[in-house]
């Protein structure tokens, strides 16, 4: 901090910015969920007043688009630059899927919010578009294809964060002979973590393969 | 209500059972979220003690279950007794998604709830797990087919929420040029509603076929 010390005598002022703001509200949400931010709270948490936060973020809104945009950043889309679209799209995927498990209380806000002002979801964006079309995927086609592919993720993130024995139907299982047959055929000699990524494989793979088909993208 | 009127000068009682803590329940999620439902404030909202309450309901989330299980109610299933499996699993699998929709605030306890002690939940799982194992399917085939299915179905709901321009990219489309093509191409002259009901459609047919050659049913 050389160079950067402030003049003695006078008050610590915080500096407001866009990545400081958004530390503080991702901080509010990891502990109390989405909910319990609110431009009050946040602005007590930085130690200004309100209308100071509101020199530098418009809304609540605004925010949280920053930080789903900041969450964005972390899903690896570089397969994209160098790999085949399959490959590509798999990799993608994965990390997306990773990402949104470690963010869960902030799925339903990825999936609704838009990309407007988000530089780091644009460049993802541009990453795997610019990929499938290389490949042979016509412009119309790319988005259908990203948000059917994203809803899956959106949903296998949940399933991930389900309970192991989110099937098991306790005492109701008397009168569901054929779904208590289904619960211990699908257990048997496996664990949750194999079965969810087999599921999420299964579901890749139709995605794709029908996709590919489809379009006739060899 | 003759014949069960209170005795002239006994102070009114709130009658405590599963369907009444419910419905107070979902009332509180349906203003405030689901981190809003506290057993505090649910006792408060019954006019009873939290004692009281604590004499029906063990915890939060077993009054979450509850909650779920009321809404899985909601789902029908019945297509399975009567059509084919591919017309059933897609009848089943639009009305899913139409009550998460409807219910969008409670879609991630849906997903991660355990279906213990839920009695319609199973029922419809049952019907479900029937209506594809009478088709051909597999026991050990059933579940991973219908939690990838939820799993697409939750996400969908998500998508149907998302505003239409989710997808605008504002000023930095400058630098995303396949991006802001592929935006342009996907919504040339058709409504959102249109674009969802495709994706719908692409990923249950994707999954739907996918398994069907995957199991060899016909």
């Amino acid at each position: 901090m050389v160079g950067n010390r402030r003049p003695a005598g006078r008050p610590r002022t915080r500096i407001l910015n866009r990545e400081v703001i958004t530390d503080a509200a991702r901080r509010i949400i990891t502990s109390d969920g989405v909910p319990a931010l609110t431009m009050t709270r946040l602005a007590q948490r930085l130690s200004v007043t309100p209308s100071a936060l509101y020199n530098h973020a418009t809304s609540k809104q605004e925010i949280l688009r920053w930080i789903v945009d900041s969450i964005m950043g972390e899903v690896d889309a570089s397969a994209f630059d160098t790999e085949p679209w399959r490959e590509a799209t798999r990799a993608w995927a994965a990390s997306y899927r990773d990402v949104m498990v470690a963010h869960a209380e902030l799925i339903s806000s990825v999936a609704t919010i838009e990309v407007i002002d988000s530089p780091r979801t644009v460049a993802m964006y541009e990453r795997v578009v610019s990929g499938l079309h290389r490949a042979g995927f016509p412009f119309e086609a790319c988005l259908p294809f990203i948000a059917a592919l994203e809803s899956f993720i959106y949903g296998s993130a949940f399933n991930e964060l389900a309970p192991a024995d989110i099937f098991d139907p306790g005492d109701e299982g008397d009168v569901a002979p054929n779904f208590v047959a289904a619960v211990e055929a699908s257990q048997r000699g496996r664990n949750p973590r194999e079965i969810n990524d087999e599921l999420f494989d299964i579901g890749l793979t139709a995605f794709v393969e029908s996709s590919a088909e489809r379009l006739g993208v060899c």
